[in-house]
């Protein structure tokens, strides 16, 4: 007979085939073809682990394990859609934890060896990864009220493919209305070092860190590359350029690890080799566990802006996108993985997290319990992103024993 | 009777539809829908005025007046298509002033007030632009033989269609060869204030300025924007962005307008708001007229490529695309002009060129001619581009002259 452990690894290779990469990993950009085929496969084996799957407006999958018809469900989850040229773990191992445990556990049930409270559910939330469609995080955005479903249906990637389109095309687009859950658990891959570096194999999340994201337009005057003076140049690629630099040395002037700044998108018009760019579009992202810390980042960037309009004869417009700042994971859901941790003797520390999740729009939704397993070198957004085979069963192993109490007992 | 300046103006606006933008300019790039109505509409007149219309291989679009059959042709002419969000005036004025012109002699011959030596023909060059389709001045230089007519054809624009799939799709990509012309002469506007400030109305080019081209490979690697410390980044936009300021400050650093250094294009993997750069391209362009301060310029570059793979710790690779001196154009050509210029008593200035041109091709090959009318405060590449129409007229009127010589005594 199969060990569970071999079918999770047998599953966890079949999803990984959908938007497979000749560098081991996978690219599968929300609702491409990719994403659609991992959905599809992903939905079947609901089915066929007697899951009743869903769909709400925004594309949002879920599978239902329903106990007792009008009960209040728990819920776990996280998403299978990844950047360009990424990792297979990202959100993909989260996924495929939560339907493995909760499967098991249904089977429990109906053995009447756990006896649920709650009725319990599993999620594929829709683009998390905003690298196509803007912003992240946009199923759980909308199911949480945060964004707006005709926003969000709205948005377009580059060739001008909406959302809505998509999803219509696809058949994700469904009417489902999931109810507020008594409880949220996720768990993913670290995307940081922390664990590795202290030999621990669960994190316990008890904040996400603070943020604040903009968009920088630079606006400047299109003209030839070759005849036009440099005196007489409004160059918005050059002045993009000052920000990009200036906004990554800002990280090294501040205390070290207490900030992270980036520019990783870009948008050049016209962008062509003989003419300077009239517009260019980048963004900003500051992150930090303190207030202050993003408060004088955001002062010294617009002293940045203002220098850079002086340097390059442009115009500079500074669009906040996204700003929130450290906000802790109930402390409910800490004591009860902690205490779940020291039953079951798994090594664990409590973390921060500096990357955004699904839970981070659950958690003000409802008690959520976020997890981590270990990422080797911290490494994520890229092919060679790796957890090691041990962390995921282990992870997994707790995930069950964090939702197995959520479904009897509760949050305490 | 309407005057022949009504029907140039007529014409010229008639021209400036295809590709028109709400900012008063066009944007036709090569081989775009715009492009193929602008030659179909340049065909038609062409046909209309006695010529004889014929496409070679890389989608050179030639109006022939053959007086002699077997005789030698003089050819002039200049581009329809444009950058993006462009002026109507760069290229497609010499079309239309070379076509009016050619018409007039046309005329005169049968009319036996002419007697020509040499046939005449006109040209539309093929992409001279380059925006869409890489290397810029691609139909002259396949003429030329300083371009394979395979890898013209290769080429492919951002979505992959190739310029043979879109020379076909229009119909444009004949069997017709040209012959070598006896000379050559193009008309066009500055884009420079030279003419402007000396208060001339015809510039006499004497020089194309030399030029240095690279492509420069930042390759560093993939990572989450939020989780990966600052210490652990190859960030390639980052590396970018340091030669981008780095080679703007390479011509301040340089005596006053002796350096044109500019980079206009970029290409960023993945581009998106969440993960770092693992490879970002750009072009680097210098120009000058003096090959030591390019040479200078290119040793100062591979210091700043050192010192950003350092900084960003990323690597670099630099691949030279163009390379050409200060060259000359032909002393005969520029004693004609001389000459008859000072017989029309029109104002006029020897200047250099910076800005490549069709005719920077054709010097190399035939003794060539190349003149230039006033660019009002310099301006190119941009809607607001505009020379008065006055100049207009002159520099027709003395493409006229000028013609009527070549095709008659030819350059002493």
């Amino acid at each position: 007979m199969t060990s569970w452990q071999d079918t999770f690894f047998s599953d966890f290779a079949a999803m990984s085939q959908f938007g497979a990469t000749p560098g081991g990993g996978i690219d599968r950009q929300a609702a491409t073809d990719a994403d659609a085929e991992a959905r599809r496969w992903f939905h079947q084996w609901l089915e066929a682990h007697h899951f009743q799957v869903e769909y709400d407006p925004i594309g949002n999958q879920f599978g239902l394990l329903e106990f007792y018809p009008g009960a209040p469900y728990v819920l776990c989850g996280s998403h299978l859609d990844s950047q360009p040229l990424a990792g297979k773990f990202d959100g993909s191992y989260g996924v495929l934890a939560a339907a493995s445990a909760a499967s098991l556990l249904g089977y429990q049930a109906s053995m009447e060896a756990l006896h649920p409270k709650y009725n319990l559910a599993v999620v594929n939330w829709f683009n998390e990864e905003g690298s196509r469609f803007s912003p992240s995080m946009m199923g759980s955005g909308v199911y949480c009220s945060k964004l707006s479903l005709d926003e969000a249906q709205a948005s377009t990637d580059d060739r001008g493919t909406s959302v809505d389109a998509e999803l219509t095309a696809h058949g994700f687009k469904g009417k489902f209305t999931f109810p507020t859950p008594i409880s949220y658990a996720e768990i993913h891959v670290e995307q940081g070092r922390n664990l590795e570096n202290l030999g621990k194999q669960i994190g316990l999340v008890t904040e996400t860190w603070g943020a604040r994201k903009f968009t920088v337009r630079v606006i400047g005057e299109q003209a030839h590359t070759g005849s036009t003076l440099i005196a007489d140049r409004k160059d918005a690629l050059f002045g993009a350029a000052l920000v990009i630099t200036e906004v990554r040395r800002l990280a090294e002037r501040c205390q070290k690890e207490l900030l992270q700044a980036s520019v990783s998108h870009i948008k050049v018009l016209p962008n062509s080799p003989v003419t300077i760019s009239r517009e260019t579009t980048i963004n900003v992202d500051l992150r930090s566990p303190s207030s202050e810390a993003l408060d004088w980042a955001v002062l010294a960037l617009e002293k940045i802006l203002d220098n850079v309009e002086k340097e390059a004869s442009v115009r500079v417009e500074k669009n906040l996108t996204h700003s929130w700042e450290l906000s802790p994971y109930c402390a409910e859901g800490i004591n009860l993985t902690q205490h779940i941790a020291e039953e079951m003797g798994i090594s664990y520390a409590k973390v921060q997290t500096v990357a955004g999740h699904d839970s981070t729009n659950l958690k003000d939704l409802c008690p959520t319990v976020m997890l981590f397993v270990p990422s080797v070198e911290g490494i994520s957004h890229n092919e060679r992103e790796f957890t090691k085979p041990d962390d995921l069963l282990a992870g997994r192993d707790f995930l069950v024993e964090v939702l197995s109490t959520l479904v009897t007992d509760g949050l305490a």
